[in-house]
């Protein structure tokens, strides 16, 4: 339901407006440092307002722990962290109070539950992202303190424009070095470009984020239903605006014979590694020690400042113009969040291979 | 682990070769309708040995229900299942033994357990399916029977080769119509002798299986985490061979802009729709009512009949060709296992729906 | 790990000093009317400082509802409440910083985690049990308004003083109408002056809550592991100071043959009861229609105000007086901690019933 | 459901006639020797007809590992096993076709499913315990060879013959000594005449089973819902026929004051130990190193040689007079029921512990 993992596990609450949003962590391991200054500055990544490309929602985003650690230490009890909502403006969605938004859940979550939170979308808001991505500030550090993993992940392409960056290779500083978070310097100033014009016309623009994880050994992840693979599509699958998650090779892998898609190993010096790396460096739902890389796409947002054919909630035709923030572009905002689960995903598999396999 | 689902649970077991492969389902809602005879018929679309475009592996399959039934009704207790194991040869495997096969599973297990059952690949086999199947057949007449929901899907693509099908009225019988399970006629042709070129080449190839969901009524799946998209995602890349998912415009939707992509609501007879399903019937990660569509792209099979570069369990550069069973497309007897998933997904849902909301 | 129930799940987070404590509340039945009056009441049976017979810290317990309700009624998102710590006196422990207190969980959560909150005891002071009881008090509305049950609990012993009382006719408004919430006046009176006793030497006493459920119908529970009676067990089992549970005949009904202990059927206008209860109302893990009633065993409060032998941090053997707050009887502010454990174990077979068996 | 454990997940199927009943043991670690030998003996002292003094039913009981091995040794995948059913005799049970027997789940079965497997009590009868002593077993060889923990349990009390024994020195053999499973000699001599007695009078008898867990280190168990004591207490009571669970001093404890029942903590060598052990071994959900111990009430079984008040299936009056096996007395049948659900907590909480505070 609201949770999300099995050792580590959170549990997000919280709607756009209202007392907040915010998530409890369950299973991190003790004694590892952790204040909120290793939090905030992925917050920061996330927040609306951080760019001239994103939603100007006004929001500072401050997250507070309010248990969990003791002298700056974690104490292996659940960590609650919480994010108060500050721009709050009902006042900006009374339309939405009777008519139903075109491709948003408005009115799934009316036919689910017969009630529904209009204010910001209640729930459906991309405000519940923020516990995820606290959370998954949290699991990056774990991952990257104590199993010497890093996780990143970057905008690959926006509509047409496709970045070439190499997964072995891409650095941390040079995602951040652009509002875009594009580490290709010249596929991000045009993705810049496209994503203002899209601003000004007041309509919006989808694309694809590619996420990496570097430095897992081989054995995480889990045979069958739990494979790593089908954890990430989860993960990624459950972010707002996703509608594809591929991996390794992909979509593109079935252009392949058998014969050129495979991936031959070769050993060096006691270690095994693959000349090339189609799978993703997952093979039969277990990792293989090559590099992690799969791809999520994201749907234009579906706000757009134009009108609208759409019902109200008597189920009456009607058109809607929505008047709310105008966010273009969710891509730079969703890099953080494509983080956040690939961590939470990976955390869950190294803890679960110390239960079954460990010593 | 080896556990599927939250209130329809399935837990399957067994290797490929041995006492077989089975499965157990928990939570079955009691007095509906079952015997063998429901069971047999997918379990048969899935078998080795049903075609020539197929693994020529000879498997009766045979399933027998062991537990869970009362003269011929379900009685709400577990519902254990089980297929022996006929044509296992480990002697066919003997390279195996000491030989990782590239892009196959065998490192990735030794390296997670420190064992690993060489003979057919063990768990790794597309053996472990049958469980899923069988209990899918299960959860497809749930949704049928209780829910007025159909389930299908049949294969789109094998390698370039793309079929122009319509997910709102495709037929089970037209899929059923050719060994390819291609319900675009012409289409099917092309792929047949696709793959029996590759076959005769001791090469494989890939595709895409499209999976439908039609009569779910609005209100299913869950916000968050379990979205519906989400828990099929998992579903779908939980399956061998599967290296992605995408639903609706899925990565086809980042080329238009968000007013393109909308899909519009309308209302008729008390009733409300979309004029277009970019959506593919999901909103926020619960059904709108529309037809669910979505696509599974399956990597070629990883076993071709040709020497390739490995290494053996020593860790020394080797060479293997192999010798087991050539199946040179898995995509026709892919499509019962994207059908049970999508059905074990739906049916759970359903279930939590009635639960937290129903009457 | 910190959370409890399947479809409404709860998870509590929080140390006895720090940011509070709190419950994430998952999978509440939208539509339901629910605001902070219907919590605080039993936050305020079960705060310390509401009498002269239980432990003196000073804490209004003002409950805040941070998510899941709208204009007065809940959402079926998650439902998070918090409570602030405002009694936090760390100087008044220490020496718990230094001395690990006998028969408390100091010293087994140094060796679990490696770490511990120190000052109250941390995660291990009864104040978690805020975030359960403010989730028992919603279960309990859901019971009540939409399942027609009633739950309720009462003080049956203290130490030797055993109170008559029948579990099918005993009413609330007696069990709150003295300090020491047991129900039979005549041994209400002694049970306290028993308390007093005990405060003015500095010394702790147990006894024995009985809980009751009034109007579950035939059919709530699961054969096998998850009866209702196992869940209540654990549930009981979790509740601090909590050291044995019994349903039914329980620990008494051994004394008996089975001829004696049997609970014959009869009907009555197509419906059918059982002339004895010695199963307390649940047969095979689920319930008859009966009342179901159990007993709880507290052990006397771990804090005394005397002088003990314990080992310090670096294990050399010494001496603690307890310096903090003394209650010298959990029993009266166990009754609501019954009472909610009840509710969340019912309120969750309730749901999966419906799930299921339901229509 | 029919899963208990998360880590060590089992899951059992199976009715009293039919096809057989099993299990699948998820989670196990790979690489412990195990082959049917490490299972049969616990089998064979739960089954039917080992002596004079429990249920006559005549089955042998032979288990099968179907999966999850290889070369005699776990894979880490599912262990499948199975045990057919061989004196199924439906014609020994018609009456209870149409009538419910008093204090069986014959009629909360009806009430929750709308349907039962009437012969043998189908899924309510003890056989179902099979499959939980086969995954015990298991669990229990871990618990041995991996962390040098021993599980046993015996009769303590038959109805009010009380045996006296020390739970840190109780052996094996001598538990094993006799047919009543009581290590005290002079008790068993009793327990055995006073339940021939009653086999004669075709009456029953209830009791008391006490476990041991002897060598668990200082830190298994978990804080608030899942303490160790909590998911023995589910455990134990999810056992048929059990009324009561109580840990350490237990209900007996509740006599004392909390000067009295505290346990003092003393250092020796660097370690710590109490002089005491009144917590039974665990101190606020989690082991302190000292032996756990505690006590589990059966009532004695439903089915007795005489006539006694029922209600039929159209919910008429009637009489009932028991014709199947007559089973005087189950406490020798659950002792090693009590071990297996001991073993299966513990090697939970071990895997647990390794997850989150492993190195």
């Amino acid at each position: 339901m609201n949770s999300f993992g099995h050792l580590f596990r959170i549990t997000t609450w919280g709607e756009s407006h209202g007392g907040g949003v915010g998530v409890v962590v369950d299973g991190c391991p003790p004694r590892l440092k952790l204040s909120e200054a290793d939090i905030q500055p992925d917050l920061d990544r996330r927040r609306p307002g951080q760019s001239r490309i994103v939603s100007p929602r006004m929001e500072s985003d401050t997250v507070q722990i309010l248990s969990g650690t003791f002298e700056g230490q974690t104490l292996g009890t659940p960590i609650s962290m919480w994010v108060r909502n500050e721009d709050a403006r009902p006042e900006a969605y009374t339309e939405m109070k009777t008519k139903f938004r075109p491709s948003h859940a408005d009115y799934t979550y009316q036919a689910k539950f017969g009630i529904r939170a209009w204010p910001g979308g209640g729930r459906t808001s991309a405000r519940e992202t923020i516990g995820r991505v606290a959370a998954g500030a949290i699991a990056k550090k774990i991952l990257r303190e104590r199993f010497g993993v890093e996780v990143l992940s970057y905008v690959k392409q926006v509509q047409r424009i496709v970045a070439e960056i190499d997964p072995n290779r891409v650095k941390f500083k040079d995602v951040e070095s652009n509002i875009v978070r594009c580490p290709n310097a010249a596929a991000a100033q045009k993705m810049i470009h496209l994503i203002e014009k899209m601003r000004r016309a007041g309509d919006t623009v989808g694309g694809i984020v590619e996420g990496v994880a570097r430095g897992v050994p081989a054995g995480w992840g889990e045979p069958v239903f739990d494979r790593l693979e089908a954890d990430l599509a989860k993960a990624m699958l459950s972010l707002p605006a996703s509608k594809g998650f591929d991996i390794g090779s992909g979509f593109g892998g079935i252009l392949l014979t058998g014969t050129q898609h495979n991936d031959p190993f070769r050993a060096r010096g006691g270690k095994v590694y693959t000349t090339s790396n189609r799978s993703g460096g997952i093979q039969g739902g277990i990792s293989n020690g090559q590099t992690i890389f799969f791809r999520v796409a994201f749907k234009p947002v579906a706000t757009v400042m134009r009108e609208q054919d759409t019902v109200d909630v008597e189920f009456r035709n009607t058109t809607l113009k929505a008047r709310g923030r105008h966010d273009p572009c969710v891509l730079p905002r969703a890099v953080p969040m494509v983080e956040a689960m690939t961590a939470l995903v990976l955390v869950d598999h190294a803890l679960r291979q110390k239960a079954q396999c460990g010593k």
